[in-house]
């Protein structure tokens, strides 16, 4: 396997800024900072230390804190400026009425500091410009997702090597993240959230796959201890219960989710009727999606499903846990747009990355559900993630 | 080994508050709100979906949005309060005029949202209160930060265990990241930075030692990728090269930090000379740290004893690369106050735990260094990550 780290190429990059331009012009604004690496790294090719200047005239501006020699060869921009503090962009700047940050991540005090340097301008939210661009993956996006995919394919291959009796969930964590690190998996997954922290550990056995937890997800975990309450946890595996897999992978930036069962010897019937239910849905939603249903239909289409099998109470979470959501857009970001979500609504459109995630809880039983990437093309989808579907009993 | 979960006691939450009451009141505050999980469960005792409204009169309302059978069982507060959406808090707030928020983390979209359900309230920030309370551990504490320390000595000692000649640095990585996981080690560090994320896996063996990145360190490794450009790469480890682990741990939410070094074979004679003038530099250093002097006066007093051993241009990274910290306060947050750095001047107390790392970067050929956790106490200092400070060739 090779190891070739990937540099975005230039004509990615140009048509990414490219895409940008009107979307700036049409929010009339006289220059926007985009200060969240996930974004900058979108437009300029390198996450070091730094943040991008674009203005509706002339080159965007990357000013680099550090490291610069990096940046420089990461990022095809031609206009890489190293600075100490945010007080040096100044000379850079033209008069500014309306000025574009990431409101909903940078923080507070940040965007004070900014408006200190930039006079008594007017802040406007710029996420949703490069939230929209990024929806959309190109061929080079969606080669690194493959390779992605393949990654996380082999992951799941690798389950039964280590799955045993009485392993902890954890130690199957540590485990698949040791295995998934040797094939190039980065480890950390990125969302967009104060408190919200991603992680690629869900692995969930027996009745921990029906306990919530903070995150918004049907089933959260028990996790290590109060400070970090979700996840796999010390509880160990046994014979006949439902063992969820729901192992993130990172590569290059670009993630991919898959979620696979497991058993020890065999599971419980009804958990491989619900399975069956999921993976259903889960073809029966792409097939619509295929035919131009829109997010919020296809959601509620998912719940009929559900409960047209008899599975309306365990479907998406239990009682008051249940979650809004089916699906969610993947790339740069864990979760991102487009989302399969009772408040979404739109069609989705070839080019789109986005896991599907139909799963079922059983109070003090567990859990049980399926995940794939899928990519959408035109007059077709693709699942990235495509290991075998079936239950893997041990 | 046991794995007992632990809850923060209720007596450690309320002397918390009771030592945060002065503070806020001192910043003539009519409430103050903790949005912050770091902070929040530090105040609390729970990490769900919640924040914290602290009023100058009566006792503090935990606000829970998910999931509050948890939020219950982990906090010792009396007033525990479902909501569905900020708005819900209304009736809970009195005439507000000064308010305290988290404006160094909280985005500036939340902040807006809040002052909209506010009104017209002038904005402080509480980080500053918080993260002066959490300089000084309690007993409680520090017994979480020794078991904690417990594991990375672990963890160290088992590295030989795993190197060998042609391991890939990130392999390394992955595969203490799995013992760790198995002694109850969290996976992720927790950091306060809208674009720097902590990893465990600081793996560096020769030249790889002397690539910095964006991260505020002497040393930032090679990394994965553009998207991940730091710590362990896939480079593969040789003989005769020197091989810096730094490899942090969490447990409970406590963080330690510690650095040994390695080599397959034998380490060159310039490394070992540079380590042992790092070790003199720690204890040197904690030595003038327990008489009383300030923070910035030992961060310089450690360049001079660099300096005097002929290691001035390698202390600290090389060239433009030099940082400015050679020790950070440690705990809930990897990198918190206290710190031993050019710009912070006060002296070090009884009850603080922080990280000291003196270290030495050569140019294309690698960096070598040791860190420690240390507890200082009435009269003495304790190192908690007390493993042998030996070079380990394997």
């Amino acid at each position: 396997m090779s190891h070739r780290i990937r540099h975005t190429p230039k004509a990615e990059i140009e048509s990414r800024l490219e895409r940008l331009k009107p979307l700036v012009e049409k929010a009339s604004l006289d220059g926007a900072f985009f200060h969240y690496k996930i974004d900058y790294f979108y437009l300029s090719g390198t996450m070091q230390d730094a943040f991008l200047y674009v203005r509706p005239e002339g080159e965007p501006i990357l000013f680099v804190r550090r490291e610069l020699g990096r940046a420089q060869r990461e990022s095809p921009l031609e206009e890489i400026v190293p600075i100490k503090t945010f007080r040096d962009i100044k000379p850079f700047l033209g008069p500014l009425k309306r000025v574009g940050m990431q409101l909903d991540v940078v923080p507070y005090a940040m965007a004070m500091k900014f408006r200190e340097i930039l006079g008594d301008v007017t802040l406007v939210d710029v996420s949703p410009l490069t939230q929209q661009l990024r929806k959309y993956k190109s061929p080079f996006e969606i080669s690194i997702l493959e390779r992605a995919a393949a990654i996380s394919n082999q992951v799941y291959d690798a389950v039964p090597d280590f799955l045993r009796e009485g392993l902890r969930e954890i130690e199957l964590g540590g485990m698949l993240e040791n295995f998934a690190k040797s094939l190039g998996h980065e480890g950390l997954l990125r969302v967009r959230s104060l408190n919200y922290e991603a992680y690629t550990w869900h692995i969930l056995s027996g009745r921990t796959g029906s306990i919530v937890s903070q995150s918004d997800s049907p089933m959260g975990g028990l996790g290590l201890s109060p400070a970090f309450p979700v996840g796999a946890s010390m509880k160990k595996m046994k014979r006949g219960e439902p063992i969820l897999v729901d192992f993130g992978i990172s590569y290059h930036g670009y993630h991919v989710d898959q979620t696979r069962m497991y058993a020890i010897g065999h599971m419980p019937e009804p958990f491989v009727k619900a399975y069956n239910v999921c993976r259903d849905i889960q073809y029966r939603v792409l097939d619509k999606a295929l035919e131009g249903m829109r997010t919020a239909d296809l959601f509620m289409y998912s719940k009929q499903l559900a409960e047209d099998a008899g599975f309306g109470e365990n479907y998406l979470g239990y009682g008051l846990h249940k979650v809004n959501f089916l699906g969610h857009g993947i790339g740069l970001e864990l979760a991102e747009l487009p989302f399969i979500a009772r408040t979404h609504d739109y069609p989705l459109e070839a080019g789109m990355t986005f896991a599907i995630e139909p799963k079922m809880v059983f109070p003090n039983m567990g859990a049980c559900g399926i995940e794939n990437t899928v990519l959408l093309e035109p007059g077709g989808y693709r699942i990235l993630t495509n290991r075998d579907e079936q239950i893997t009993i041990v």
